[in-house]
């Protein structure tokens, strides 16, 4: 299908998408179970090739790649699991109380339904779990909509071949042809088109702050304004404590060298930025982050573009005012590689410059050194919204910060407490989405099951007859999904 | 608080909302609630005083208003009792498997947290229930937000009392004295500034199209984008089978007479449109509408500018090509009065007509004569987004006609089967939000419950210590509300 609809016109790509979509829309969740299982099947049917084939056009190793495609199709088993359950329309019922004065009550059920045709943007960073059926994509199908996939032009093989098997899952499951379509095309006109198509209805990416708003700003400016959910990184500020940078400064050291060099740094929860309190603790902790990320070797990026970016970003970083490279690979970098990078600077002049608080998107991180308790919350209230935030500390330090982790939180979708923020669980309690500019819309979240919140909304049905009622909201509770039924949850 | 707050410039009033926000986030539940039932029981408190200075500044009667005050105190206490329960924070609960390979699982949880302060504008048409005590308030205060609310200048002294009877409450329950603030300001650009200062997180409004329009362009082109939710009308269409029409025409005319002019038809539920297929049945249900309306009096609309936006706008509808008057009341109207009125037109007409599905806010509605199902489809596919739309038919024809049900669907928040869209129950089965431009976010409710959604954002916590986790996601939960553990739903 992929290769068809390369060559078709948006125009067309959407108007198959409605048409399909209002077959798709009702389709039962047994069903949409069964046609997720089988794209997860399909890729995985794909073996070696497709790890070989992602191994030669995004430079991440095949461990990597494959860690990536479990996690892939864990994601879509998650959803077929969810929508093969069911309670994940929220269902409520208010029966209908005929006596009730001054006025009767009648009857109301309310229930989730998709929106419609989504479009959904590759992302170069991760070729599988963001990009043609990753988690945009299975959310999108898992609530009832139908999805025009723009392949991420550093990876347009790749893309191909998981739309293929998502083609082949169509044919299996007996979906309709155009539930699912794969649009290649790296022009910036065709991102715009896809957005202002009047048929779209709502947009998923993953990528630069530029493009995320850039897409935002088509959608706003429709005549009818359609959701956008942009996820656009982050810098993850992570707070180290006295008392942890004490007791276990070396152990902390090794948590971070790790997780800001991993994958070249190329997450959206990677670590860009560190902060602590003045001390010979923190001093030796700096040089001990510093000394083992000088032995972790420079890395090949996704592509030339994101390499260049990285280069340029660091140097600016590098030479504002007061900030100090304390540590970089030893090895020196090759074309297209990105190099560990720590660097300092105080507090003071980190308030004083808003470059600071800019990505530096790789395997870079900033060493922030606060003089005060007030400093270090003077800094905390300058940021912008971010994905995650880290607390490093000892358990009864992390009570006597406990006013100073609320402001932090205040921040942040995600707060993690002695841990590392890369590393991206995808489960129920998820939250992969924080206050803008990290998002442009802090109340979905973009990894986990609750995903799937962002294409739909509730319908309210009113004095329906049981035999057009759906599935989900008949008296009889067929699916035996949970629902809110004269305020009580029940099944 | 009132008097003092409508000199305070808005930088002012937002930097003491943001001051109080820092506190009253973290009041429990319980507090919270009984805050909520202080502001019931205080603006009962104010007996028939309220009421005659509701009555003097928009021409509503008392009955309307007594029913309207009963309304807007029951929402309150609904709020009060959601979160004296506590479940709508939605937990989730992933507890840690250390022994995962080949990684650990941590230990997440997730629950939502208020969005910050809330700037909540009041609507001319409901002076309690959608202005300054009314849902967008409750809902924002029951999530934890505070509130900024601007005065409705079209009843600036009910306003102010209703302002008046919250301080009290909040004086009695302990709140901050800034949890909510009155600003009386009728200038375009005092709206403009609270939507746009820095510290405002979200915007609820009722009102007109352009109204809606303006503050949501205001808050999607600041540097960090807000939700807006603008509630901006509907023409409410209801689509009469031919059944229906054989059995009980009398009866529908009975009760669309009404509907359509109540309360001046100053409804945002108002029914503005009603299809139907072209027969004898349909003419003699059209002659029998017309003779009741005839008989129902003019009303004194809410303002000045209300009543001459009718005037002019059901003359334009009026005059456009094929639209013919079927009838008007009898009684001449005086000024500022909206006279009932019913028209029709052809449905080839109304589909080369854009200016008909325009609403005209008052006791108007359009009677559309389609030829054929294929022109009363065809109807459907015109209509931009509504509020509501329902459907008069005998129980056998809507099964008949369940794949017209399904398409009119697409184009509304609630469908009503054999009922009148005005009436908006308050309960968690209620959606009352439809696809643009009904309102500015489908996915959200204006009534119910459930609008506490809109005001809060999911955060999850990583790896906490049980004491630094806020009541809702400790591990023994102590508040006994609903929780989703292990993908498992329980209390």
């Amino acid at each position: 299908m992929s290769k068809e609809t390369s060559s078709t016109s948006i125009d067309t790509a959407l108007q198959q998408s409605q048409e399909a979509f209002l077959v798709y829309r009702r389709v039962s969740g047994a069903k949409k179970a069964d046609f997720l299982e089988a794209i997860a099947v399909e890729i995985e049917a794909l073996g070696i090739r497709l790890l070989q084939q992602a191994m030669e056009e995004t430079n991440l190793p095949e461990a990597r790649l494959a860690g990536e495609r479990a996690r892939t199709c864990n994601q879509l088993r998650q959803f077929s699991t969810l929508v093969k359950e069911g309670s994940w329309v929220d269902a409520r019922i208010d029966t209908a109380i005929p006596d009730r004065a001054p006025l009767p009550r009648p009857d109301l059920r309310k229930m989730m339904v998709p929106l419609g045709p989504v479009v959904v943007f590759g992302a170069s960073n991760f070729p599988f779990a963001y990009s043609t059926a990753g988690v945009d994509t299975a959310s999108a199908l898992a609530a009832g909509c139908t999805v025009v996939l723009k392949a991420h032009p550093a990876h347009p093989k790749t893309s191909e071949m998981v739309a293929d098997a998502i083609s082949k899952a169509i044919a299996k499951t007996g979906m309709h042809v155009h539930t699912f379509q794969h649009v290649q095309d790296s022009s910036f006109e065709s991102g715009k088109a896809l957005v202002q198509h009047p048929l779209t209805k709502a947009v998923g990416f993953t990528g630069s702050f530029s493009g995320g708003m850039a897409l935002y700003h088509y959608a706003v400016q429709r005549p009818d304004p359609i959701p956008v959910f942009s996820e656009m990184g982050s810098i993850n500020p992570v707070f180290i404590l006295p008392g942890a940078l004490k007791v276990r400064r070396e152990k902390v050291a090794d948590m971070y060298a790790a997780s800001i060099t991993q994958s070249v740094g190329q997450f959206c929860t990677n670590p860009g930025l560190m902060m602590g309190l003045q001390s010979p603790a923190l001093d030796q902790f700096t040089q001990q982050l510093g000394d083992k990320m000088k032995n972790i070797a420079p890395g090949t990026m996704l592509h030339p573009g994101i390499a260049s970016n990285f280069k340029k970003n660091r140097e600016k970083a590098l030479a504002q005012k007061g900030v100090s490279l304390v540590a970089e690979s030893i090895e020196k970098p090759k074309e297209n590689q990105g190099t560990s990078t720590l660097s300092t600077v105080n507090a003071s002049d980190f308030l004083n410059d808003p470059v600071l608080v800019e990505e530096v998107f790789g395997p870079y991180s900033l060493l922030v050194k606060a003089s005060t308790i007030e400093e270090l919350t003077a800094a905390v209230n300058k940021l912008p919204g971010q994905l995650t935030a880290t607390i490093i500390g000892e358990e009864d330090e992390l009570i006597h910060y406990a006013e100073f982790i609320q402001l932090v939180m205040e921040k942040a979708g995600r707060v993690i407490i002695n841990g590392v923020p890369t590393g991206v669980e995808v489960c129920p309690s998820m939250h992969h989405g924080g206050p803008f500019p990290s998002t442009t819309d802090s109340r979905f979240t973009s990894v986990g099951t609750d995903a799937i919140k962002r294409f739909v909304r509730p319908v309210s049905f009113q004095n329906f007859p049981e035999a057009l009622l759906p599935a989900e909201l008949k008296q009889s509770n067929p699916l035996g999904i949970w629902r809110l039924v004269n305020s009580e949850l029940k099944k």
